[in-house]
């Protein structure tokens, strides 16, 4: 199977889960405060949401280089893709929770990373999954002998254990993990 | 007509039909409880979620081979891609109604399975509908001889019969009908 | 200028504006009755949803048909786009608006079938301005000649007078409009 | 690096933008008076929106001019697309702000006049990064002599400096700011 359809659906599902991270951007006009106050308040949302847009964005740019490398996709494929998109969208339930429950603190702000943490690692096993299948199954452009492949598959999934240690940091003390997350991706 | 735009912008509608699935995932800061305590009361919505991700995302994949299968829309076509498409953009509202009156149980949530079990009966119809039309006009690549295209009509139809076996096995527990769809799309 | 990515362009926001008429389809779990009784309280937003959902399927049929025809755009053309766009993306509030005032009646009613009919007026006249810079500038991949193009142009034009016509039948009696609306879309 | 599945991506992110301008227009059908009367209160939504709608629609025919002129991307500049978008997605949120807090006038006004100045001047910013990257790592399709290219990029520069000035003037009298970029985008 051809695979532009499957960029357009991914693209289209990435650009949206990506816009809609601002829709937790919010101040109200009436009985909130000034419009200062309601900002400082909310700066969690605003840190929450550049991370995020960055996850999504680097999901985004990881995508296109796995793309533009395969020839073709079959069935199981795009399964895959739908299981790590499935993760992709929840990031913005996850952002605005992490975003809600940081500035309480305890149990709560422990849960809210947590959530965060299964969303980043969910899509990063995704991607590794997706890889290991592009390689094994010969849907590369360029076919690559096995012990490349596989090498590749390993150094990427070592790349992922970024994710549970990030969520780890962040059990110890929630911003840590924006901020590993944030210099992960820069 | 080229059926490129046609791909495009059902790509449009099932992506972002998809992300705003997750739009139904929410918890509150404050007044209702813990996060743990809100994220256990609302397991209806994570299911309804992830059955519901894969409801469009197999109409997706549908969607994409049978696309690539033909060479060309005509104007018929394109209205009964919008029927079909008019379901599936229900498919977020049927889903938050459904997670949110299974938990009550009774009538309500027989009255939700119903409308859940309209959106996946309207999206099976819909195909069967645009299968025949694509045979019977010529617009595959391939053009078949009538009795195949029969046959083929006949067999997709008859799967579509899951959907209504679905509801049915809802109307006596509601979630059985989240499990029989769940079985039948993996 | 290439035409491909006005037209990606359109399809997205098209794409968007159809689905996000489905956000006003809503019912609460609690304190607002039986779902039943929800649903035929609120049966003019369904009926307002699938005939805009038809109405902006309609223009994405049309511009498709329209820029199926033509070779390339230029700067003013995607302007002329923009405000077309520009009224298509009201049509969900303009939708919701009808939907939520048709039951008051009265001058509310009314009020909201002039904001339905301004975005309908604004569309058809969008679609017959590009129209006809599209055939004044030689944009077409076939140039016609200027007398079959005016033709062409006034034909287009005098369609648009449905619009005018159904809003004001719904000023008489508002379910008037998404009626006669409805009819000159099927 | 192939271009379009950024443009792709581009596409959607400023089509579901534009389109998420229109969920800031709303009435409510009980307790807020007739509907005349809540639409004259909500001038400034609507005004906000034209004006939001054509600064997103202005960002997207530069970002087709632009892409128009080059070859490939390279990695740094789908970083800096992403630095773009993230401006681009905060301006529903700023848009609904403004409008909120104009009619409030003293320094809520003000500060929601500096919020929208950000976006703008991040916009306009972005702009001038990637045309400077377009053009000095060869990126374009003809690429051309330094000093060309660097008046290009001085030219595009001082564009730039009309949005700080839009911001300042809003500051003054916050409408003038949304006059000053109308006239601007015209």
């Amino acid at each position: 199977m051809d695979k532009s359809r499957a960029e357009a659906f991914s693209d289209g599902v990435l650009a949206v889960a990506t816009t809609l991270l601002a829709l937790d951007l919010r101040v109200e006009a009436t009985g909130r405060g000034t419009l200062v106050h309601q900002l400082s308040q909310s700066w969690p949302s605003f840190v929450a949401y550049v991370v995020s847009f960055f996850v999504i964005g680097v999901i985004w740019v990881n995508h296109h280089a796995m793309f533009a490398l395969i020839d073709r996709v079959d069935r199981v494929l795009l399964f895959q893709n739908l299981v790590l998109l499935m993760f992709v969208v929840t990031v913005p339930f996850m952002t605005s929770t992490l975003a809600d429950f940081i500035p309480e603190g305890g149990s709560n702000a422990r849960w809210a990373v947590l959530l965060y943490g299964i969303s980043n690692i969910g899509m990063a096993l995704g991607f590794t999954v997706m890889l290991s299948r592009i390689i094994h199954q010969g849907l590369l452009v360029n076919p690559v002998p096995p012990d490349v492949g596989n090498r590749a598959i390993r150094r990427f999934g070592l790349g992922t254990i970024a994710y549970p240690v990030a969520t780890t940091l962040g059990l110890l003390w929630p911003p840590l993990m924006l901020i590993a997350i944030g210099v992960q991706n820069s």
